[in-house]
């Protein structure tokens, strides 16, 4: 194997990613090493020539701290050469392999500003989706269309008396694809209109938001139905679909919808706390990198294993600094209700989605009725 | 809400998946319970109308019994309508909201056989694999193009004397994207060229496999692109790609080669034992599920984390009957060395691919040699 010239490419900067490894100082050191290697050659160092791909595809240990008993912190640095300006790639970077080793989690992300010309994140952000709504004052307000079984007629009622309750985001349930119940036109059709005309009636801009985390060749087809039928927005899983499926959504041109991102087949990477990735890298800045606009995650206290801790990591991501890519909102969720507004309104303050699902069936069967009292419990509090 | 009748669709059915729960035995009945509600209609159970929904769409707890101290085995079969004949929502029923919780892993999946019409697996098999290689009466032998870094010509040279050296499989490396030093077309191009080039002095049948890990709406375009230049498989990271990415191309009519699975991105769901989906459910099952020929995993005692009966259960999985699925081959490697083709085959047996990368280049820099050496070291033990 000869060594070769790599090309001069413009853009030749460096990725930072900061892992946090368990184990002890020596260890730790050789893990690092092995990273930089892992990560990009995959090839036995001793037999790797010397030159370019020694000192410019191989990653860098740029730095390595103790951060507590038993743990410590390396910075690693890779040069965008190794990404080849693709989402896909640039994950295999990150966690491609080490995935598979133990003791390895991915903490933060730093990208110099050539990443952010390639991958240019979300297409509204809180400002844009704020500006969708005309909502500026207060935190937005979402409910899902449940449980999977009812008919697109029985959707579109509940999305219709959402809306007329002044709910911002009606979304579908996630697990709503393109069952025999409710098939996606359908469904999308019915509620879509449901909304419209609840938006006429109270001059509210309710938007409804399609689930389209759909067989790999019908997603985009999926989106532009929903588009073409006037959806406020597109609710996705880059757990089921890959989280290049987002970064297609949101650069697609004939599609100018916000991607509400959704959890869903994600826990594995965030529950186990010496592996997989941060809550602040993946539900924040992968997230935004890949181009959601809101991302829902589970809140703390409900029926989901995040701490409040973890919560606020993921709020820290959604806003930290990245470049020209736009902050987006925090969406938590999951099990939450309306007795706990004030606490969440206390704990994320008025830039976040508060997502309330099932539980907005609770006081009773007017589903309108219901939704009034959520968006009075927040603006109460303004 | 009104109950409603589902449609009596044909091919209600249910599919069966056992969970391990790490809990005591009223926590895991809880556990189980609320499994079936969170994985299909996630509403709450005192809201839920009594009627189809309620027998229908949510899951049912079919058996729970102890497996060892402190935890239960339970069997939850799902109608088959929950899953709207798509494998996105099909991994979304298996693992979506729950991969978010503690202490559930999928230990193992049952389908109905109308599953099997919708989702027809792969199209070669172990069985179709060694077909078109011509090769019944020993393990298949396979090796990676790597570094990251060389170039199109530069690894076409490689691919020509592992060819010319009578490996079987030649992929290129899984971090191979379409990076400057060596895109995507030019890499394929020469490669391909390169192992015809060495058949045809052999008279062999090796194969080159290219790496299609690409962007969501470039996959297709890329292993068009292999194909119609002859490639002999194709080689894709679901865990990067979403796992419908292979289903798309182990059924698009265009496109008959054989899929090579990669276990990048996916670590983290195998290896905290008490949650996420086991070695035998992820790269046995659901691998062949969605179409893969063969799938790749780290093998015990290499630099990744795999014990010898995780890997076993990966084989296992890889063959246990599934209706109409055809067995696949395991495929162990990352850090493997010929010192450990032996030990391998021992291990092993006939039906399996030894994946060797890095330490090919060992013995010396004449690559034909080095494969030579593999190929003798695996026949002179049949």
């Amino acid at each position: 194997m000869t060594p070769h010239s790599l090309p001069s490419a413009a853009g030749d900067d460096r990725i930072r990613v900061t892992y946090r490894l368990t184990a002890d100082e020596a260890t730790a050191r050789a893990m690092a090493e092995d990273i930089c290697i892992e990560q990009t050659v995959e090839f036995p160092p001793d037999l790797l020539p010397t030159g370019d791909i020694r000192d410019r595809i191989v990653g860098r240990v740029e730095s390595l701290r103790p951060v507590d008993q038993g743990a410590f912190e390396a910075t690693i640095s890779y040069s965008t050469i190794t990404l080849g300006d693709e989402l896909p790639q640039l994950l295999n970077v990150l966690f491609g392999n080490i995935s598979i080793k133990h003791g390895i989690r991915v903490q933060s992300l730093e990208f110099p500003a050539s990443v952010y010309q390639i991958f240019r994140g979300p297409r509204f952000g809180r400002e844009g989706l704020r500006h969708l709504l005309g909502v500026w004052d207060r935190p937005l307000l979402a409910t899902a269309l449940k449980p999977m079984g009812l008919s697109p007629k029985e959707l579109a009622q509940a999305a219709y008396q959402f809306a007329v309750g002044g709910i911002d985001i009606i979304k579908d349930d996630h697990g709503l694809a393109d069952q025999s119940p409710a098939p996606f036109r359908e469904r999308v059709g019915r509620c879509q209109e449901a909304v419209m005309k609840a938006n006429s009636l109270t001059g509210g801009r309710s938007l409804y938001v399609p689930s389209v985390s759909a067989p790999s060749d019908r997603i985009l087809e999926r989106a532009m139905f929903a588009c073409e039928a006037g959806a406020g927005g597109l609710l996705i899983c880059p757990g089921l679909t890959g989280f290049d499926a987002v970064r297609q959504l949101a650069s697609e041109y004939r599609i100018a919808l916000p991607l509400l991102i959704h959890p869903s087949f994600l826990g594995s990477f965030v529950t186990n706390p010496t592996g997989g990735i941060s809550h602040y890298a993946l539900f924040g800045q992968l997230t935004r990198l890949a181009g959601g606009d809101a991302v829902i995650f589970p809140n703390y206290g409900g029926r989901f294993s995040f701490s409040r801790s973890e919560c606020l990591e993921i709020v820290e991501g959604t806003s930290v600094g990245m470049g020209v890519i736009k902050p987006i909102f925090p969406a938590p969720g999951g099990g939450m209700s309306l007795a706990r507004v004030p606490e969440m309104v206390a704990t994320y303050g008025r830039e976040v989605i508060l997502l309330i699902g099932g539980d907005l069936h609770r006081p009773g069967p007017n589903l309108a009725e219901n939704a009034r009292r959520f968006v009075d419990s927040v603006r109460c509090l303004q």
